[in-house]
C-alpha cells in the first residue's frame, strides 16, 4: 500500500465521529426521550441485549452504564437460543436492546422478534432505520452515522455508544452525563489527534497481545481487541484487568505488549497496580493512565465523566489501529477474509 | 520434565473426575434438592451469576442451560460493580448463584454480600463449605470434588458445572437430564480416554489458535482456550462459531489451528459448516462431530442429552491439553506465573 496516498476510509470515518456524534445527538434526541420515557414506564426488572461482534461491546459497555447509573442488570441474550434452539424465554417487563449499524443479520432480527413475542419492549440501535432490524423492533434509535464504508467499524461503534448512553441519562435524568455529552464532540476531536506512537513500536511484528481494562473501558478494551485482530492481523485478547493474572498472564514472556484502556474513574488505581505488576513479569505494558509507576503512560483525552472517558480512549485507538495496520503493510480497508456485513444464522 | 516420571497432579486429577461426579450425584442430592425448591419458590424474574477464570465458563454454560431448559434469562455480573464502584443493583426476586472452587476470592464474596443485600437469594457453588463464600451465601452446593492440587482446575471445573445442572433438573423436575446425569460418570471415564494425537501435532509449536463452539458448547470452549494459554503457553481464544467469521477470521493464516467443540444438539449442522468454511479459508480445523466434508473429525464421547455432551468434550479436552502441554516442554503443574488461589480486589 502506498503511504502517500489519499487517507484510507477508516482513517476518514474516524475523523467524521466528532461530527456524527454532535449530530445524534442534535437529530435524534426527540426519538431518544421518547424510548427514555417509555423504558421508564415499564419500570423493567432488566435489561437484555441483542448483538455481534464491535455492536455487542457496544452492548458490555451499556451493561456496566446501566447497572451503575439505573442499577439495572443487564442480560447478553445469545441470538442461537432463538435462532438455533427455538428457546422461549421469560421476558415480560423487559427492555430488549438490539445493536445493529446494518440492522440486516437474520438471526440478530429473529432473536429481537423472539424476545418480542416473549414480552420485551425492543428497542433497535441501528445506522438504517429502513432496515429489517428496524422494521422489527418497537421503536428505533438512527444513530444519524452516514455511511459507514469501511470494513471496521468506527464511527457507528461510537455512535451506537453515545445513543445507548443517552438514552440511559434520560431514563435517569442525569445531568452529569448530559453535560459531559454535550461536550463530547470536542473532546473526541482532541482524542482523534492521538496515536500513540511508542505502542505502535513495541508491537511491532509481535503476533500476540492483550488488552484490558475494568468495567466500562473493560468493554472498550474488548472492542481494542477486535480491532486489532482486523485491521493489523495480530492476535490481541481483552481481559478484564481483574481476570488477567489468572490463566491469562501464563502467556506473558518477556516484552510481550500490553495495552491498558483506564478511565478517570474509580478503577484506576487498581487497573495502574495490575498494569505495574504486569510490568514486573517482563511485559511492556501501556496505559492511559498517570498513575503507574512502572507501566508506561499513554496520551490520553479525559472528558468530565468516568462514562464517556472511555469513549475518546476508543477513538484515540482507533486512530493509533489505523496507522499500526499501515506501519504493519496492511490496508486496513481491507481485512482478509472480510465482508462489511455478515449474516449469520 | 520426565516424560517417564509419575503423572502430573492435572492428570491424576482429570482420572478422578468420574468419580468425583458419581460422589457429588450421590452425597449432593438433598442439597440441591432443596436449594431447587427454594429457587422455584421464589420464582425469579431471572438469574444472576458471580465468578472469574474457570468457574465464570461454568457459569456461562449454566446460562445456556438455564435460558434453554427453564427460560430463564441469566445475567453474569462483573464482581467490580459492588467492589470498585460500589453500586446498587436492582435484585428483588432473583437467585444469584456464585461459582469459586476456594470461595476465597474478596471480590466474589464481596459480590455475592452486595447482591443479597439488593435483593437476591445467595447460592454459593465451591469446593471448600467453610469458605469465607460460604459463609456469606443463604445456601451453599458443596461440589465433593476433595483436595485440588493442580494449579489448573479439571475436576472443580466438571463438578461445579454439575452441580448447577443438577440444580436447574431439579428446579424444572427434568428427567431427560436427571437420567443423563446418573449416566455421566460412566461417560465421562469414556472421555478421559481420548486425547486428539492428531490436533496435538498439528498444534506443534504455534503460537496462535481459535476455539470454538456455539450454545453451551461456546462456555466450554472458553473454558479450552484458558487451559491451552494456562497449561500451554499458547494463545488461544474462544470465539463462538456465529461471531468467529466476523473480525476473528482475519488472523486465520496457512495452517492456523482451530478447535470446534461440537455437542450432538441443533447447533451441531451449523457449527459443522463454520468449520468447513474456515477450512476452506486455509486452516486447519479439527472438529467434535462427524458431520463435516473439510474439516477433520475428533473422537468424541456422546452422552444422551445435548446438555450434558460438553461436559465429555471438555474432559477429553483435558486429557488433550495436559500431554499437549508436556509435549511443548512444559510441566502442567507449575504454570508461568500463576498460583492456585488468585485473589482479587
Amino acid at each position: 500500500m502506498n503511504k502517500t496516498s489519499e487517507p484510507t476510509l477508516m482513517r476518514r470515518e474516524i475523523d467524521e465521529i466528532p461530527d456524527a456524534v454532535a449530530r445524534l445527538l442534535q437529530d435524534a434526541t426527540p426519538a431518544i426521550g421518547q424510548a427514555a420515557a417509555a423504558a421508564a414506564a415499564i419500570d423493567p426488572a432488566f435489561l437484555v441485549t441483542v448483538a455481534r461482534g464491535s455492536s455487542d461491546h457496544v452492548c458490555t459497555y451499556l451493561k456496566y452504564a446501566s447497572e451503575l447509573m439505573l442499577g439495572l442488570p443487564v442480560a447478553s441474550v445469545g441470538p442461537s437460543v432463538a435462532s438455533i434452539y427455538g428457546a422461549r424465554l421469560q421476558l415480560k417487563k423487559t427492555v430488549c436492546l438490539t445493536v445493529s449499524q446494518s440492522g440486516q443479520s437474520p438471526d440478530i432480527v429473529e432473536m429481537t422478534r423472539a424476545a418480542m413475542r416473549d414480552g420485551a419492549h425492543a428497542v433497535a440501535i441501528t445506522n438504517d432505520p429502513a432496515s429489517p432490524l428496524a422494521s422489527t423492533a418497537h421503536r428505533t434509535l438512527d444513530i444519524h452515522a452516514g455511511p459507514e464504508r469501511s470494513v471496521a467499524a468506527t464511527k457507528t461503534f461510537v455512535t451506537s455508544a453515545v445513543a445507548g448512553l443517552a438514552l440511559l441519562a434520560e431514563w435517569k435524568d442525569d445531568d452529569g452525563v448530559r453535560a459531559a455529552l454535550r461536550e463530547l464532540p470536542e473532546k473526541l476531536r482532541e482524542a482523534a489527534q492521538i496515536h500513540w506512537p511508542e505502542l505502535r513500536a513495541s508491537i511491532g511484528q509481535r503476533p500476540s497481545l492483550f488488552t484490558t481494562g475494568r468495567g466500562p473501558a473493560w468493554a472498550i478494551s474488548g472492542e481494542a481487541a477486535l480491532k486489532f485482530k482486523e485491521t493489523c492481523q495480530l492476535h490481541a485478547e481483552s481481559y478484564s484487568s481483574a481476570e488477567i493474572l489468572h490463566g491469562p498472564i501464563s502467556i506473558v514472556d518477556n516484552g510481550f505488549p500490553v495495552l491498558a484502556l483506564a478511565a478517570g474513574d474509580a478503577a484506576e488505581q487498581s487497573l495502574a497496580e495490575v498494569a505495574d505488576k504486569i510490568t514486573a513479569m517482563g511485559a511492556q505494558v501501556f496505559v492511559t493512565s498517570d498513575l503507574c509507576r512502572d507501566a508506561q503512560s499513554l496520551a490520553h483525552v479525559r472528558t468530565g465523566h468516568a462514562l464517556t472517558d472511555p469513549l475518546a480512549l476508543i477513538v484515540s485507538f482507533y486512530s493509533m489501529v489505523e496507522r499500526l495496520a499501515r506501519d504493519r503493510g496492511i490496508n486496513p480497508d481491507l481485512p482478509r477474509h472480510l465482508r462489511k456485513v455478515t449474516e449469520t444464522v
